[in-house]
This record gives C-alpha cells, structure tokens and sequence, in this order.
C-alpha cells in the first residue's frame, strides 16, 4: 500500500485529473483543516490540492497556514477513512468529478474572491463565503442534479407542533412537485421537513456538521438511514467525525449555496435559522420566511426576518409560494389566493342601493324603494329588471323583495351585512 | 319652530359661520345623501352647504345631483334627527367646528381633488376619497384630539380565539400607552379591540355604518354603551339608520383616514378589513399586518397582503411594533426582539475551536485539545487563560476540561450543540 506522500509525489509528477492521489490529497484536507478558512482555500486553489497538501506537510507553506493545520499535519488518515465510507456507502466528491454541484457553489466562489487579503479584515470563519474542499457524500442521489431545483427548508428545533406540521406539509408538497428538500437533520423543523419529502417519496439532501456515518442526532438513525436510501446524506468532514458546536454554523453555508432558496419555518429570537437566512441573502439566494402566530416564542425569529426591510424576505404560506419565488419564469407558477366570487361584484352603485333597500319579507312598492335608496324612481324602474334576472330581487304580487336563499345551506353571506 | 327652508334663507343671509341654518343644511345633507359621492361633496365645497340645499331642494342643481337626492328631496326630518341625537347624547359636528378633524381628514380632500370632472371615470362611490360632510358623534371624547394619536384595528367578524387574543391585547397595550384604537365596532376582532381598550381605561373611537342611536350590531349594545361613555361613536349616517351593506364599504374610508395607521389582525381571502387596508395606502397611511398560522383561513388575507410588494404593508407583531410604525420619530420607538446573550459570542474562531475540544468530564492535555482543534499546542496555550478568566474551561488537576454547569437549572444551551 503506497504512503500519502509517494501517492503525493506520484499525482504530481503526472497531469491526470482522475489520479488517485488528488481524491486522497482532498480527503486529507478534509481532516486535517476546519472547513470556511479563506486564505486555505485560496492557497488550495492556487496550487492545487496535490501540491497544497505536499507543502503543507513538509512544512513549506506559510506559517499562517501550517498553524491551521497544527498538529494534524503529520498525520494520515485517508485510507481509514476511505474504509470508513465505503463500509456505509459513502464516497468523497472533490470538485474534479461531474456529480461536484459546481453551479451552485459558484456563488460561494464568487463570494469568497470579495474577502480581503488581509486575514485580520476577512469574515469570521463561521461566518465566511469559502467554497468546500471537498465532500462526503452517502446515498444514491448525484449531488449535482439533486440540487438543482433544491430549496432548503430550515428552522428551530425546538418546534412547536404548528411548525412541524408545516413543515412536513412543504417537504411533502415540494417533494411531490420535483423539488428536493435540503436541510440539515437536526430535530424539530429540519426532521419533519425531511420526513415530509420522504412521505412523498422524494429524495430529500441532509447536509450534516459531523460524518456521514454517524449523523447526528443519533435519536435520528432511522431518519437518516431512510435519506440515505433515497436521497444524499452530504458532510465536509470525514467519517467519524463529531458534530462540534462551530461546525453548525460552518456548515450553514453550504445548505445556503446549494439551493434556490432557503425557507424558514420556525425560528426563536436568537437562531442558528436566521443566520442560515442572511447567508441565503449573501449568496443571492431567495429567503423566504414562514409567519406564524405571534403569540408563539418560535414564530419570533420568522417576524424579524420579515420586519427586516433591508433583507427582503418573502412571507410564504404554502408550497406553492415557495415555487412561485424559486421557480424558472414560465415553468412554475403559483396561483393567487382562490377569492369567492359574489354576483353582487358586478352591480353599479345604484343597483346595490335599490338592492339595499329591498326587505327580506314583505314586499315593498317602487317608490318606498326610491325614497329608501335615495334615488328617482325611474332609476328604481330602470335597475330592476337587472336584479331581477340576476335572481336577487323577487316581485312578490305586491311588492319587490330580496330573493330568499335556497333551502340547503350556501356559503354566502347575509345580505346587507359586511365589515 | 322655523322651517328648514326658512332657517336656510336666514342664513343665507348672513355670514354667521354659528348660524343654526349652516348645521342643519349639514345635517338634511347627511340624510338626503349618500356620502362618498365625488360630485354633491364638490357642489356643496364650491357653493357651502346653505346654498347647495337650498339648491338641491329648489331643483336648481344640476340633474346629476338632484337624482341623487332623488325622492327625498322635498323631505326634512332635521328636527326629529336633533332631537333623537339629543336624546342619545349625540350631537352633529360639521367641518365648521373646531372639533372638526380637519388635519385627519385632509387626505381625502386632498385626494378627492384628484377625482375626474366626468362622473363615469370617478371612483366608484364605495372606493371614492370623498370627506364626510358632517360627522354625528356620541360620547364624552373630542373627535379631533381622539384622532390625532390613533390606530385604526380592523379584521374578520368570523376571527379565532387567536385573533381575538391579539387584538384585545394590541387594543389593550395601545391604550395603555395613550393611542386610541379606531374600528368600526363590528364582532370578532373590531370588537376585541374595542374592548381592550376600555380594558386599558382608555377612550375607543367606533366608526358606524348606522346611526349612532342604533348602533349595529344589537349584540354589542353594552359594549357600545360602555364606548360611548368613555370614548365616542361616529357616524356619517343620521340617528336612526340602518347598516345598509354598501355603507360598510363607505364608511371604511373614514376608519383609514381618521387614522395614523391600519393594523389588519385577521383577514379571510376576501375580507373588507383588506379594502380598509388599501384605502389606508391610497391615503398616505401605514397598513400594518398582524401574521398568523399559515393554516388558518382567517389569516390567509393577512398574509396576501403581505406579500404584495406594491402595497409595502409592514408584519407587526406588538403594539411596540405598532407605535414604532406610526409614532412620531424621537417620540415613539419599539425595541428590537430581545435576544439572550451568550458569553461564546465574543470568542475568537481558535478560542471557539478549543473550547469545543474540551471534553465535559475528564481533562486533557494541551497537546490533545490541539490535535483535536486543529492547531499549535502554543495556541493552545495562548487561549486558555482567556477561557478560564472566563468560567468556561477549568484544570481539574491532571488537564482541561469544559467547566460543569451549577447544579441549579440555567438557560444555557448544552455545550457543543447547535442548530
């Protein structure tokens, strides 16, 4: 079994975008270097992962860099770790390879290219745009096609039963409708999200802050061994790695760059949501934000996003707002809220009046009409007939009247009252 | 017991803006007309209304206007309407008052100035900005200082318990902080506004679309009682009227002017509370919405609302929000959401990455908490004062570990999960 270095050396030496060694120079990042450090990126762009890997072990690179990498930098665990994945079906994804979602991530390119040089003035690594090293991946799904009409649907876990209904109800029908749901395991909105997509038989994404061979949590197995058989469990960490508290955030990012839009379900005052939501916003992607009842502490965090005017998120109520913000132009669309229609809509003025002026009972004569109305009574003569055909005014033999209701229940209202 | 058309003529003569005849011109106007029309609020601005009556009753307005007036014309129920006024405690205020709300109200003069001289491309008379002629108020309260700081709180009839609690509790806060709530007195969320206001000890203004010695509906007859004693009733409609359904909509107009701002609690697809909203914008006011459950049908308008971008309806979810939207600057402010403090929010990213390599309950070396973050063991070494200054890491004698939580519960979040 050759060494990391010699399989270094070996990539190196030749110009083959599939040598093993590149995968296995990017699985060694993947361990060695906390994922959202701009100026390792960079360097990795720079010189290419073969190359980066081999200065850094050697002890070449810049010092700025070496100290990321401490005290892993002489140690090797790819080849444990490639045995790790394979034994859950996992597999590592680096940008060389087709399934490598490079659309999507674009944004994260473009975004980290703003960062400054200067490492003190660059975003806080939790916080920066920096695209992934590379990813491991764990189900049938290809990473690429599974996040392209993706939306992320992200939220409190703390959830009440209001958002996780919700929730589930958007998994379902986004799922239903050809879109995937990319959220992060976690409990409350993310599970039922998923589990909504999973209801309709639909591959839903977890894109997790901890290996993809033991997500987390772990009260969750049964939910991830199902997204794993339908969809993709995706992590920048390797198997076996722990769900640590800053990764959360780190992770965030991608959930963000990887699709159209992020709606937020539930989310308290102060929530790892929201954050998700301005990285949304960073990346040009479309936040959207689930209201609820003001009464609820969970509901807090969606309100401030929406009072928030320089955000510019979007209130959704269903599934199909959701489409109608992410969606292409053309291929979806989202219908207006359905309105009852009201025969009365089309009258003229002086027609609502006399209508108006009609009892429910007896019948009244045209001129007691006109006075009532405030009008001639031609006019009364003249509208009439119109109301008559339309069926909402009646001559009794003595007088006019409303029309009485049919005898079974319609969902009209009582004439004459309205707010 | 002079006649109408003596009084008229007497005060004709005169320029006495007092005379009695000036008043009771206003208030055979509010009976023989309905208001909101475009063209009798014109003749009667260009001529006064000694005039315009005199006029109208005589046949020398022009034909448009007469049938407007139509039957009741040669009719004069003055008299029998300041009496019954008396008898209620009401009393007719005309824009000829000082109590008139002349500040209020100059929207829709300035508004209806933008009508069109042809009456077919006028606005129709439901939806016209037309000032009322003449206003009859019931109760202690001067219509224009109630006015000046007041919040219009509109809704369904057919609202939840949900909605209701919120308006009560919207009414409740705004009096209790010296705004009045203006509605239009109706059930559901008028009427828990109403209420929450008398709760708060404070004056409620009550719109009608009936006289104010009627006011509809009958149900509500001690709650109007109790508003009238504190507050007032207002009506364009003489004592004795009926709450035909077209002056639902006329009246709605009044509701959005009198007022700095709409706050729509609950709202159905079609509801007249989103008219009253729209009115509010036209006129230069805020439209505020209070969300709800996405899977409530009473706040399905709410939302629609909300999510016209033309409209710039703002999502309130207090009465700080309320005051922050309508108040004067400097004068009023909301408070944001509050959000719990965490002491990890000023750690530095290394800090952060070696407070999550601490174990909970065993210590380790320096060495390891370097292996495990990521980084130099004189890194290491270098945050670790810091994180014991700060009561999140302690020695325990043999190495470093996350210091342990006291015994009695706090609000913290356990270490090293996130969302």
């Amino acid at each position: 079994m050759t060494t990391l270095d010699e399989d270094l050396e070996d990539a190196a030496a030749g110009s083959d975008q599939r040598h093993p060694g590149l995968r296995r120079a990017r699985a060694w990042l993947s361990r060695s270097v906390e994922p959202g450090t701009v100026d390792l990126w960079r360097y990795v762009d720079h010189l290419g992962p073969v190359v980066a890997v081999q200065r850094l072990r050697s002890g070449a690179a810049p010092d700025a860099l070496r100290s990321l990498v401490g005290a892993r930098a002489q140690q090797d665990a790819t080849l444990a770790d490639f045995q790790r994945a394979e034994r859950c079906g996992a597999r590592l994804v680096i940008p060389e390879d087709d399934e490598w979602p490079f659309l999507q991530l674009h944004a994260l390119t473009l975004a980290v290219a703003d960062e400054p040089a200067d490492r003190r003035n660059q975003s806080d690594r939790t916080k920066a745009p920096v695209p992934p090293l590379a990813l491991w991946v764990r189900g049938p799904g290809r990473l690429d096609e599974l996040a392209d009409r993706s939306v992320a649907v992200v939220g409190s876990r703390a959830s009440t039963a209001y958002g996780e209904h919700v929730a589930a109800e958007l998994g379902h029908q986004l799922g239903e409708r050809g879109w995937t749901v990319v959220s992060g395991g976690a409990f409350g909105i993310d599970a039922a999200a998923h589990r909504g997509a999973l209801a309709a038989e639909a591959p839903t994404v977890a894109v997790l802050s901890c290996g993809v061979d033991r997500p987390y949590p772990a009260a969750h197995g049964a939910l991830f061994h199902r997204i794993a058989e339908t969809g993709l469990l995706v992590s920048e960490w390797p198997p076996g790695s722990a769900p640590l508290r800053h990764r959360f955030l780190v992770r965030n990012r991608l959930i963000a760059a990887l699709t159209r839009g992020t709606v937020v379900v539930e989310a308290a005052a102060r929530s790892g949501a929201l954050a998700t939501a301005r990285r949304a916003q960073d990346l040009g992607r479309s936040v959207l934000v689930v209201p609820g009842p003001v009464t609820s502490a969970m509901s807090v965090g969606c309100h401030e996003l929406l009072r928030d005017e320089q955000l510019g998120a979007r209130l959704v109520a269903s599934a199909a707002h959701v489409i109608d913000a992410v969606g292409s132009i053309g291929a979806d669309l989202a219908d207006p809220a359905p309105r009852p229609e009201s025969v009365r809509d089309g009258l003229s003025d002086l027609a609502t009046r006399v209508l108006d002026a009609c009892p429910v009972r007896i019948g009244v004569s045209p001129e007691r009409l006109a006075a009532v109305a405030g009008c001639d009574v031609l006019e009364v003569l003249r509208v009439l007939p119109a109301l008559e055909l339309a069926d909402l005014v009646q001559w009794t033999g003595t007088g006019w009247r409303v029309t009485p209701p049919p005898k079974e229940p319609r969902s009209g209202r009582r004439p004459g009252v309205a707010s």
